[in-house]
């Protein structure tokens, strides 16, 4: 039991998520944040295993990702994938020069038996990274679009085909047999987080394959840490990603209002605030009804100065677990 | 059976046959070479499987070679390497950017059950290659170099300790069971080459474990063509890799003698010629008391031209088997 607990857990997703992680890395003790990342998108292509978002946060918090383009490392080169083309190679997911030795590492790591857990504590520790990026879960679990050409592998849906058919549900293969992270469920138990901050991710490919690994939304509500929950959706849409396409596919409107229902129906008792963005404002009685507190601030980030911001924000308007 | 058969054999290793073959190639027409490639030197590394015979001939063959550096490709650049380097991954064995391609591929294809044979013809292909490029056999083989510091697999005598360790003997784990390549064999034993040449590549570890494949040497004893070897010896020197000093620390002394009486004595009535440079002629009585014919010639290949001209020497020094 940690008496007086300082640590700071974070669900995320890719970019979204490593944007506020990286305000929370920026405003909080070297040590104090801990990101528990998903890996519903991760998939073994050209015989290497690929961990989007891991790397994604990773990237971002050495301060080395591509802002621009929202993947991958900036300043990077792409022989290797032209030559590949050349060969007639599969180059649709691209992984570039630099980019292509932290797969070839991490693949070579995970063949001689070590956990993902541990090559990824590795893998921050070598990019100079002070805070924990833990990868949800140590097991396989992967991420089903259900769609109208069928059911797609994430990485299919998301980047091959461009997040272009129209989506009906998800499943999460593997979920029912997968452990949560243990490191990151001793913590839990032990009480050692302030609170726990569910990024502007993706509610039902990011979050969702994280909150429904056995036990852990579970571990959250019977936590003293209050949950804090940032919209991914603002005004009507999805500053990245299909996160507003696919409520729109899915029947329930792209609004801020709909992803707080979504937290509160499926994780019944776990959100105990939900931070909105100004344009926003005026859902903020209709969210409360649903029995959450709502914290309105510019939830938008463009500078280093706007996610320091929001961490902030997001760390006051944490105040104390409901009851 | 070919009635008036045109093709040409080439037995080789890397950087010295692969000069040969590609002065071959020059002098023939497209299509009449075929080179039955060195596969003991083939090996896993980060997950990749490396064909380090196999891709210099390749890329010699594509005109992409860097001749300066004796492996890889011209222009390559290193991001890859220097990323891993910085993860603390392993960088003794150099995989360039644009080269990283071809293992991908390459490896891709093995794994969803392709043969080797038919990867590498389809890399050829892919490469604009018009002669055919054969792995010596589709099974595993791995050259072991018996060694002062213990047994090496080769690529770490090779690479990694750069050959200092004094050499004792060599051994080609999986030969016994090992295939040689299926179609070669077929056009051997249908006659369809009018001569055999044996690439200035190093006895012991390039050309010894394709010889010794099970029923190798035999069908080429049985063909009618002339087996014509090119000592890789000049002036008791190598030109390129380690064959004078394997020859030194085996205690047989450097000398293209030397090269001679080791054919003969490995493979009796093999050889029917045997082509060495000027610079060793006084050699050419001795060598010629072990029962075979000797062509002395400048074999030193610096420019496309000097690789052409030993190419159509070599064919000439054919002329017809001996019986």
């Amino acid at each position: 039991m940690t008496a007086t607990p300082r640590d700071i857990l974070a669900l995320s997703g890719g970019v979204g998520g490593a944007k506020l992680a990286l305000g929370l890395a920026d405003v909080l003790a070297p040590g104090e944040l801990h990101v528990l990342v998903n890996t519903g998108d991760d998939f073994t292509h050209l015989g290497l295993q690929i961990c989007p978002d891991i790397d994604t946060l990773l990237y971002t918090l050495a301060g080395r990702a591509n802002q621009a383009q929202g993947w991958g490392l900036e300043g990077e080169s792409w022989a290797t994938m032209d030559a590949l083309e050349q060969l007639g190679g599969e180059t649709w997911f691209r992984l570039g020069d630099r980019d292509m030795a932290t797969h070839l590492w991490r693949s070579q790591q995970l063949r001689a038996g070590a956990q993902l857990s541990a090559v990824t504590s590795a893998l921050a520790l070598r990019m100079g990274i002070a805070s924990h990026v833990h990868p949800m879960t140590d097991d396989p679990v992967h991420t089903i679009v259900h769609t109208g050409r069928g059911d797609l592998p994430f990485q299919h849906y998301f980047v091959r085909d461009r997040c272009e058919p129209a989506v009906s549900g998800f499943s999460f293969d593997g979920i029912a047999l997968a452990q949560p992270n243990v490191e990151l469920m001793r913590r839990l138990h032990d009480g050692a987080f302030r609170a726990v901050l569910i990024c502007p991710s993706n509610p039902f490919v990011s979050i969702d394959p994280i909150l429904q690994l056995p036990g852990l939304a579970a571990a959250l509500r019977a936590g003293s840490a209050p949950v804090v929950v940032v919209s991914p959706i603002v005004a009507g849409l999805a500053l990245k990603g299909p996160a507003a396409k696919m409520m729109a596919e899915l029947g329930m409107g792209a609004s801020a209002l709909e992803v707080a229902r979504h937290y509160c129906e499926q994780y019944p008792g776990l959100m105990d605030c939900f931070v909105i963005d100004e344009s926003d404002a005026t859902l903020a009685a209709e969210i409360g009804e649903l029995g959450v507190a709502v914290a309105v601030t510019s939830t938008v980030m463009k500078s280093r100065a706007d996610k320091q911001d929001l961490a902030r924000f997001c760390l006051q308007a944490c105040g104390s677990r409901q009851q």
